[in-house]
């Protein structure tokens, strides 16, 4: 458990609105008390399953939520991309893990720098990966740990054949500087089963092989409290979890008292009696549609976004919301916040309806 | 005109990466000598129509292309938002059309400020935008110039009715602190000679009430060179234009020559024979579909990116193009370049296939 008052000492608050009519839309603005409430009850289900529990920032990308995280026990953090955990590492934070094949020259630069300032977690799903990283490694007097990249079933990235598996283990196993710690993958949803009997044989043939297996790291939002498949995982990865958004809440995994992010968004102009403009477009809310209905949608009325432009987004109004008005502010929820918080360099934090301050997004755009 | 010497001395190339190879992937890189082509071409378009050109920078957002724009006869620039002024603002530029109606408090403050240090030029399209901005001005002793925001058939922002612009342009009018000016429209694609007829009677509707129509301003790069409907513009603003994308090219108004952006990506996974992954998803290249097939292209194989989460990019392989191989690098041309840089800090120039050093995208994420 945290209080709200310890998790505030986490930011440094400094320019603070008195309230959501001075914040300047459009405007990312996240319920702290929702956030804390998501990231204790992951942890707690974790911890009482004995699974260890290293969340993925790529969805906040913010340095006080990720520390949040560590203090109620996550072992460590996951980011997808090195300049992710450039930032997070600068920022203190000791145990990484890097989802992501890491390839080229320059990255492998920037990784040997990184491995001397916090304990990381690498992975990889071909040869050519894992090759170059023995090589920078061996180069500059490191020992890398390294996970295989598996698929099971999401038609990604990693390898989906024991075979594979077993193969590529080997040339880790025997590469100078690095250290195999076992499998991960990124699972499809709602098939816990079939991805537990999939990791199970990956894990028998590099066993009987005689290849330990330390670390099984699987992940994902949607299946975050199923208690299928859970025999075979050591880790447990997710992101989303901390937010959720309007695709989660789709999916049944949260309810909208669990949605912790709307974008505060003014409406700028009512050309017709059928139509309102909002002065967040894709360039806030991003074009994902992610299989539903609209751009994005306002809870209390369900008035969704039909239409969007880079700075406009239209709401098609009927009859009961005619009296909406010019200047009136409305709040979205998102449907995939991830890339939307992505947009913005600073979002705000709000706890029981009160604006806290604004929360820079660290590791936004860090995309390489 | 301007030679590429000149036209680099406007930026501050310092960290300079020697080839394509040595850039962090993935980034976007961007061929100045295609973007001097397509800026001098359409400056000198309407110089020769006697037009003036007030280029939109929200595609590329950067503070040299903005000044190299001026340098070349753009009588100012267009903006979208006031960030994205602000930052402009401060870089020295004069003369700023924010193209979107200011609403709320915070923002006219910032509106207030701003005046003080360009020559702004406002649109509004309701009676509530123009009677803040007037308070907003007689407060602070200041005199705004507005356009009112037409709707021409785009059915977006904008009034639609002669008489209703003309009752909002007798308000204009009729306020002690600001300035009537004129129309503005961001007109509907292909409909040239509709839009020049519903701006003439917007127009008539004005003048035969005593008001003097001085700015009839218009844009779009998908007609950028046509030659219908021109007799009523006295302004023209557009944005993509400076670098083209995969849309335009498929709109037939730029060839692939004109194209300036690629957004360069690494292989980093190839799980099977049939699909490779790149390190460009979602966050790199948004969601954008602009009704194209893909998620961007690369032209030279016309292989497409048939799948895209926020951090991988799928590309499904046939026959011909089965020897890529883990580790190489695509460039994409992006279905929509314009929310794409958006998502950058900074990005690659080059000339004649010489990588010329990173620039800032200054106004980037100055949504509000």
């Amino acid at each position: 458990m945290i209080t709200p008052q310890e998790a505030i000492s986490y930011f440094n608050f400094q320019d603070k609105p008195s309230d959501l009519v001075h914040l300047d839309t459009p405007i990312p603005v996240i319920d702290l008390g929702i956030v804390l409430n998501n990231l204790v009850k992951a942890q707690s289900h974790f911890d009482k399953l004995g699974i260890t529990f290293r969340p993925h920032i790529k969805t906040h990308k913010m340095i006080p939520l990720a520390k949040i995280q560590l203090r109620l026990g996550a072992c460590g953090i996951t980011v997808q991309k090195l300049g992710e955990a450039e930032v997070m590492a600068e920022a203190g934070i000791q145990d990484i893990m890097v989802a992501y094949n890491i390839i080229g020259q320059r990255k492998l630069e920037r990784l040997v720098k990184l491995a001397r300032k916090a304990h990381l977690t690498l992975v990889a799903d071909n040869e050519f990966c894992v090759n170059q990283l023995n090589s920078a490694a061996a180069a500059n007097n490191l020992t890398l740990d390294l996970l295989i990249e598996c698929d099971t079933g999401d038609e990604r990235n990693g390898l989906g054949h024991a075979l594979q598996v077993l193969k590529l283990a080997r040339t880790i196993v025997s590469s100078s500087n690095l250290r195999f710690k076992g499998l991960m993958t990124y699972p499809p949803s709602g098939k816990r089963k079939q991805v537990a009997s999939i990791l199970s044989d990956f894990r028998s043939a590099l066993t009987e092989n005689g290849i330990t297996v330390e670390i099984i790291s699987s992940g994902g939002t949607t299946d975050l409290y199923s208690n299928e498949g859970l025999d075979v995982i050591t880790e447990y990865r997710t992101g989303t979890y901390v937010f959720y958004d309007r695709m989660t809440l789709q999916n049944g995994c949260c309810t909208l008292r669990d949605c912790a992010v709307r974008v505060l968004a003014t409406i700028v102009s009512k050309p017709t009696n059928d139509r309102l403009i909002l002065d967040a477009g894709s360039k806030s809310l991003t074009s994902d549609l992610v299989g539903l209905d609209g751009y994005g949608v306002d809870p209390q009325t369900h008035l969704r976004i039909s239409k969007l432009t880079e700075e406009h987004g239209q709401m098609d109004l009927v009859d009961a919301e005619k009296n909406y008005k010019i200047g009136d502010q409305i709040q979205i929820l998102p449907n995939h916040v991830c890339p939307v918080i992505n947009l913005f360099d600073h979002v705000a934090i709000k706890l029981d309806g009160e604006i806290l301050g604004m929360v820079k997004v660290s590791a936004r755009g860090r995309v390489s």
